[in-house]
C-alpha cells in the first residue's frame, strides 16, 4: 500500500485555502501573505505600513511564530485588530489556522489582513493561505546570494519589499545581482526598496499606497 | 487505522544519525552542525575559521542549501574538501543525506566535518545528523527577539555566534535582552560574539581555538 502523505496534506491545506478565500472574496478583503527570513523585518515594517493604513480603512492581522505574542502586542499597538498564532515548534501557517482565527474578526468592516507568517524564508513558500498577494521581505544585511539560494520563496512572491536599505552603506551586498537574480526566479515581480529606520524611512509610502490601490480595487470587485 | 507519520520519519532519521555517529566516533572526526537564519552569516564566518584551522589540521564541509553550489564554492577555494547537498525546496538536511555523502571524504585523514545546515532557523534543529555540538549563528541585525520567538533553535544549540557586531551600533539591537533570553532557554549555551566583516574581525580567534580544544580531545578519546 502507497501512502502519499505529502500530497494528502496539500490537498487539505488547499481545501482549507479555497475555502478561506471564498470567505474573503465574498466580504471584499484584501488579503496579504508576508513572508521572509526571521529579522528581515516583517513586523517593523508592518507596524509602519499601519500607521499610513489606519487613517483610511479596518485592518487586522494576523500574527505567526512559534512562540510568544511578542509581534501581536506591537501589532495591537498601531491600533489594528490581530490575532497571534503560535505555532508551538511549526514552521509555517496553513490555511487550517486561518480559517480557525477568521471568525474572532470583524468581517463586515475589515479591508484588508495581512498575515505576518513564521520567518523562514523556505517551508511558509508552499502553503496556500487563501491570500491574493504574496509579499517577501528580504533585508539587505542577510547577503545578495539569497534569492538564487532560496529560490522557492522569490517564486511564490508577488513583490519583494527589499529592507534595511539604511544598512546598505555598511554591508558588501551588491544590488545589482541581487536584482538580476530575483528577476530571473520571477520576471514579473514588484521590487519595493524599504527602509523602516527612524530618520532613514524610504520606500514606506509608496509600498502603503500600492497596497491601498489593491484593496479600492477589490472592494470595487466586491460591490458590483 | 492510524499511521504515526512524523513518529515514522523521526525513527529513520535517528537510525541514520546513530550510524553517522558510530562511524564518525570511531574515525575520531569532531562533527559540528551549523544552523541559523538565510544571512546570519555561517557560511563566511566558516570562511573565517577554515582560514584558522585548515594550518593545522584537515577539514571536510558539507553544505547543504535549497539550490546552487555557491557556499560550497566559497568553502573550495579556503582549501577544505566540500560537498554540496541541494535539498531541492527542502528545509533542512537530514541523517541520511549526511550518510550518503560521508563516502566522498577522506575520513582517516579528516579530524573536523563541519555540516552547514540549510539557512532555516526552525526545522534543522528537530534533525539530528549525527553530530557532537549545535553551533547557532545568530547576528544582531536580526533583532534581539529572536531567541524567545524562535526558542527551539536555542534549546537545540550548544554554542552561539553572536555575530555581525559590526553593524551593533548602527541597529537598536538590545543586548542584554538578547542574552538574557537565551541564557531562560538554554542555561547550559556558552556565547561567542564575533564579527567577520574585514577590518572588523572580531571574536574568531576563541572560536577557533574552542573547536580545536574539542577535536584534540576528540582525537585522544580515539585512540585510547
Amino acid at each position: 500500500m502507497k501512502i502519499d502523505v505529502n500530497a494528502n496534506i496539500m490537498d487539505v491545506n488547499n481545501a482549507y485555502a479555497a475555502q478561506n478565500r471564498d470567505l474573503l472574496e465574498e466580504k471584499g478583503i484584501l488579503v496579504i501573505n508576508i513572508m521572509g527570513s526571521p529579522g528581515a523585518g516583517k513586523t517593523t515594517l508592518l507596524e509602519k505600513l499601519l500607521s499610513n493604513w489606519q487613517k483610511q480603512m479596518k485592518v487586522a492581522v494576523i500574527e505567526g511564530d512559534l512562540a510568544t505574542a511578542k509581534d501581536a502586542e506591537r501589532i495591537l499597538a498601531c491600533g489594528a485588530a490581530v490575532v497571534q498564532i503560535n505555532t508551538d515548534g511549526g514552521c509555517h501557517l496553513d490555511a487550517k489556522m486561518i480559517s480557525q482565527v477568521l471568525p474572532g474578526f470583524d468581517l463586515e468592516e475589515t479591508k484588508l489582513l495581512i498575515i505576518e507568517n513564521v520567518g523562514n524564508l523556505v517551508c511558509p513558500a508552499g502553503f496556500d493561505l487563501g491570500e491574493d498577494l504574496r509579499l517577501v521581505v528580504m533585508s539587505v544585511t542577510e547577503g545578495a546570494d539569497k534569492p538564487s539560494k532560496y529560490p522557492s520563496a522569490f517564486l511564490a512572491a508577488d513583490w519583494l519589499a527589499l529592507n534595511k536599505l539604511d544598512l546598505l552603506e555598511y554591508t558588501d551586498f551588491d544590488m545589482e545581482a541581487a536584482l538580476a537574480d530575483v528577476y530571473a526566479i520571477k520576471p514579473s515581480i514588484q521590487v519595493f526598496p524599504t527602509s523602516c529606520r527612524k530618520d532613514k524611512i524610504q520606500g514606506l509610502d509608496k509600498l502603503a499606497e500600492a497596497v491601498i490601490q489593491l484593496v479600492e480595487e477589490k472592494q470595487k470587485q466586491a460591490n458590483k
